[in-house]
């Protein structure tokens, strides 16, 4: 059964009123079967009752083959959004398959930003050939964006923006407004330039309603509005966008003169992805969602990473092996072991989070680096002698001698503080040197803490025997 | 010396050239000395140069004092965005010292989604105080707005919206927004409602330009445009925003009724939130940025997590303990404790992000947990099967015994798996319990499974004892 939400009929232009489907479980099956079948008519008669997003949900969770014949059928205008919605793997094969006449067509559908993203992805020759057919306007602005780093403002940027002279009016701005919504439905602001095309403001939309027709732009306009050059850092834009609430950030050469606009959807698609790449260095990986690759790509992904920290580790074994005849003497030092570094582990890894974030919202200014290091610091020797009294009272009280528990409460107190500057100082060296903050916390730190923190407490240990 | 950065020279409205202030360190250092000497004229005058957010950035890093001392010279207006930019801290700092008046008339000067956080952070007595001397109507408004959790549509969004009936004209529009856009600037769009007040659609302002006055809305609308009631989660208006690039969302309740709206650059400030969320509770912890907390405050926040944490890791202290025999015969057994722990530990994290970012971006569907949990296993299998041969290939040719290098392997790969599974079941179904995915994650787990991973390896080790 095909369930419609009577709740959500809706009223189309056409004064007609017509379902827009939901897309649920039940939904996803029938719909399947009928992909399956190739009902050619009836399957293209439930896509036309869905948003492009949703196409691309169902589309990510068919089979490829199946998804080719489905995204086969759809229009070029609807096929050019839900391609950009698209999991990568299904895109990729989409990409693949697809004759190049068709992606031409479709990529012409896109905004720039976008047709840039999709021809980067293709094979170098399906890119030349689909820069060939498209027209000219169209490929010498990809090919601009092309040479931007995608991670910076040039790589988010669109070439389509709305630009008035400084002299224009109301009227003539709501006219060149009127043109350019035909080709781009994002339209926020009205980008205004001096008669070299420097930047000197923006005006709101509203404002065009706002104001007389015969208003000039340089009397309305925001004179303060920001812009960014070309190779800001996405963290950096995305900043911008939370700091002063807009909605559109114009971008700029080094003398001010307009070269694109990053609009604010793209910055949300920028926020998603710094979220995923945090998560995955702090545990020390690649990538945490991975799309619908395979679990056994995911798997080779993620393998280099897990044996260099088990050749790190190797290295906190040997130190333990150094220690056999401390150990061997008194073995309940091995039941402290795992205590410890779980603990400092723990802090090391909770500074470097924090730090991280610090970096990302502005909060930790790596030129400052003592303010953090500071901070970090009374924090973990707080916890360090909390965590350093407990546990070396519980081992003083277990092995019924009062140096034991000197001894782990010790090694736990340095521990903790020797990972806490670890977890701090790491990442802010990391950014320092242009490397992503986060690339160096996870599996590095942990084993880095473990080799001192069992150094120390195997060392403190020793020395103990000799006191005893 | 405060500098100015001349290609920032700006057009002013009157048509006079100003100079817009960029922050740097040495702005900071100069502006302090001034803000300490209570240089009033001299503080003002650099201040009226300034863009809300940068003044909130420079007051974020003033003592409370200098602080106070700055934002009181600010005038209403641009007083109101500033407070909403400040850390917690220092804004909790002013609204706990500024006279009820003042606070009245800021808030007074806010949209009402932000007046009602402002409110709700207000002692009792004071909230009481500024509703009763707000007008009425936005005092009824932040009411409203005040009942519903601020984790929901509802606590994000605002009751000021464009709204009109389905037959009005595009010219009756225009009037609409003109008369709207005195007291509100973020305006995106306008919504559309029938007869009954039930949500039909959304016009563009841009559309607003594109078609003849005499037009009916119902005929140039988005009757597809999507809606949320008040209850759904934040998360998952973000992502709404973020599947069908949309810049603002109406809220109805279930009759369909417009209620409010909610605009991207909240949803901005949530993705932010949920990323340093995220990022805490993974490695076991209330919050990674911690505004302006003073350390001391930091610690004692942390403390709790990581005496828990001490105390979960003691039962595995128990478990080796219990083992006491075995390693003390085969002492090399400690060496490898370390290495499977860290490295389970790692498995297990990073299952554990993957599972928390697939809820949050809706890849992961807890109602089909065996998707993401099958995925998870055949990475874990393989992982757990390559570092268990290496592993075991190193323990054996160290200890010279195909047994021991069999007891090792074993064990490391009995370990990740475990671990696989925990860190994808664990927030899955904390998820399906209505807690954040990410809590369970971090701490607990890394104790969950160093007990049952040196459970496993002590055990076969014991086992392999009597074999010998």
């Amino acid at each position: 059964m095909i369930t419609t939400d009577t709740n959500e009929t809706r009223v189309e232009p056409s004064g007609e009123a017509r379902e827009v489907l939901e897309v649920d479980d039940e939904l996803f099956r029938d719909f399947e079967d009928l992909v399956k079948s190739r009902s050619d008519y009836l399957v293209l008669n439930i896509i036309q009752d869905l948003l492009p997003g949703d196409i691309a949900h169902i589309l990510n969770r068919l089979g490829m083959e199946d998804a080719s014949y489905v995204f086969g059928m759809l229009p070029n205008e609807v096929a050019s959004t839900v391609l950009l919605d698209l999991d990568e793997p299904t895109r990729e094969h989409l990409l693949t398959n697809l004759p190049q006449e068709r992606i031409t067509e479709i990529v012409g559908e896109m905004d720039s930003d976008d047709a840039a993203d999709v021809v980067g992805e293709l094979s170098d020759e399906k890119a030349e050939g689909v820069l060939e057919t498209m027209n000219a306007e169209d490929s010498s602005q990809v090919e601009e964006l092309l040479r931007y780093d995608e991670n910076t403002a040039g790589g988010l940027m669109a070439k389509e923006m709305a630009v008035v002279n400084k002299n224009d009016t109301v009227k003539a701005a709501i006219r060149v407004v009127r043109r350019f919504a035909k080709v781009q439905k994002h339209i926020y602001n009205v980008y205004v330039v001096d008669e070299n095309g420097v930047f000197i403001g923006a005006v709101n939309l509203t404002d065009l309603l706002l104001y007389a027709p015969n208003k000039r732009m340089h009397k309305i306009m925001n004179p303060d509005y920001k812009s960014v050059t070309p190779d800001v850092d996405q963290e950096e834009v995305a900043r911008i966008f939370s700091k002063y609430d807009i909605v559109s950030l114009p971008v700029t050469d080094t003398a001010g003169k307009l070269l694109g606009r990053i609009t604010v959807d793209d910055v949300v698609d920028v926020m998603e992805e710094e979220h995923d790449e945090d998560m995955a260095r702090m545990v020390g990986s690649d990538t945490v969602t991975g799309g619908q690759r395979s679990p056994v790509q995911m798997a080779f992904l993620r393998l280099p990473w897990v044996m260099i920290t088990l050749m790190l580790q190797l290295i906190a074994g040997v130190v333990v092996h150094l220690f056999d005849k401390t150990l061997s003497q008194i073995i309940l030092l091995a039941s402290f072991m795992p205590i410890i570094s779980a603990i400092s582990g723990n802090t090391g890894l909770q500074s470097a989070a924090m730090i991280v974030r610090g970096i990302a919202t502005g909060q930790v200014d790596t030129k400052r680096w003592w303010v953090p290091l500071r901070r970090q610091m009374i924090v973990t020797l707080i916890i360090g002698s909390a965590c350093g009294l407990v546990l070396g009272a519980i081992a003083g009280l277990w092995h019924g001698t009062f140096l034991f528990g000197l001894v782990v409460g010790t090694s736990m107190f340095i521990s903790i503080n020797f990972s806490g500057l670890i977890g701090t100082a790491t990442p802010m060296i990391s950014s320092s040197l242009g490397f992503d903050p986060a690339i160096t916390a996870g599996p590095f730190e942990t084993a880095f803490q473990d080799i001192i923190g069992i150094t120390v407490f195997l060392s403190l240990a020793t020395a103990m025997l000799q006191w005893l």
